[in-house]
């Protein structure tokens, strides 16, 4: 079991009850990363359904739950052959704090009928770059679990050289060594910085709401996360993220809705 | 008032509780319009939220009410200034058919920091076409209540001539005059024939789950919907549609997860 496992775990307590435990290893500088929280929350929702896996997670981000200890309530609503249909929420101090709505299905690995190639070329890995190490001070934990390679350009906005357009593009994989699962995906879906910091608009940039879908199992090895957004707006913007697996498929697709950052 | 402003009506019967009456002209051959449904459902998510627009809203399509009456409870979940989050369900005969997260919001018409161009060039309304009037006896109702002017070759698989690829792309106003508002949206986003028509695969294709953002309140006039997909596999298949205004701004994103026909 990795650091990840561990921090994600959900224990059954009762039907559709699970105790989990926040990690502050998670943290982005005060409240946790909402891509770690929501795998949380499917660990708890996959163990209450029939199917493996979480093919359609949309999360409201309504409060920041604190690291410690806290509950996630299952409600499925229906369990069909094709798929099954959940609630699930995370619950601290008996205030919500996420709520979900989760699919899950069997998903088989089969030739696709269409696969849609990228439309973005990422440069090699050794022609991209990390991130520099967050102070201390920062309560930045995050970083440090995951292993990001950036799309040089996309990153220039730390130089004060945004690119004028909201995007992000890195090679993903976790720090400590680990095949990515559904679970990972639900990190790193969330896991590049927030993509108007390019679009030249840094702050604090809070998700409000998340959709992904999951849609192959990933082949072992580094994914690759394309960030990209179509319209930043009275303080909204959206983010959405394509992941590709090393064998270069398509497995998961996001789109968040969030608020651009005062400052 | 128009028929589809009536047909979309929900009456407060307690806090947080709707009275609903489905109308069987939303029908696609049994079944009501996922968009339709999802209209009524926000027309009570909205009634109870102190903000007026309905920024996303995740909809999970657990069973096909029937026309008739039903009902739609609504649980909000926080109410802030920027955002309000709710969970709403809309039940028949005691049975929960859909499940939604709806988050809402207080949208200001101001100039956008960033706007992506469409990516895609629709030929002039004069160029486009209209599907045939469906057969009395298939019971697809929802057609009339739409004047749809289709981009040719996405609905080339009319006349078996698919273009291999999930599109479909179409010019869009309601049947009756009406402004677009965010329940048009609603319908809009969910009235393409099913993208995987044009990559081959005909036949039923059902709405597992939908996820769509409102970004700005539509002008008045013509809307252009631009559907997509990226993978079809595993008898699953996604589903875009991107929803411009008259004057070409982006108002509504959605992706849906779908079945794929089996014939």
């Amino acid at each position: 079991m990795t650091k990840f496992d561990e921090a994600t775990q959900a224990i059954r307590v009762d039907e559709g009850v699970y105790d989990v435990c926040l990690d502050p290893g998670y943290s982005i500088g005060g409240p946790l990363n909402g891509g770690y929280l929501m795998a949380v929350l499917l660990r708890a929702a996959v163990d209450a359904s029939p199917h493996e896996h979480p093919v359609s997670t949309t999360t409201q981000f309504l409060r920041s739950p604190r690291p410690g200890p806290a509950r996630v309530v299952v409600e499925q609503t229906k369990a069909g052959r094709t798929a099954a249909f959940a609630r699930a929420r995370l619950i601290q101090d008996d205030v919500p704090q996420l709520e979900s709505l989760i699919t899950t299905a069997t998903l088989k690995d089969v030739e696709p009928i269409y696969a849609e190639e990228s439309a973005v070329e990422m440069p090699a890995m050794e022609e991209c770059v990390q991130l520099p190490d967050p102070k201390p001070e920062s309560g930045m934990t995050l970083n440090a679990q995951m292993d990001m390679r950036f799309d040089p350009p996309t990153i220039g906005w730390l130089q004060g050289r945004p690119t004028g357009r909201p995007e992000a593009r890195a090679y993903f994989r976790m720090a400590e060594p680990q095949d990515p699962d559904p679970y990972v995906l639900a990190l790193a879906v969330d896991a590049l910085p927030p993509v108007v910091f390019s679009a030249g608009q840094r702050g604090w940039a809070p998700t409000v709401d998340l959709t992904w879908h999951l849609r192959a199992l990933p082949s072992p090895g580094w994914l690759t996360l394309l960030g990209s957004g179509r319209l930043v707006a009275d303080g909204w913007f959206d983010e959405e993220v394509e992941v590709r697996d090393s064998a270069g498929r398509l497995v998961a697709q996001s789109r968040q809705l969030a608020r651009v950052g005062r400052g």
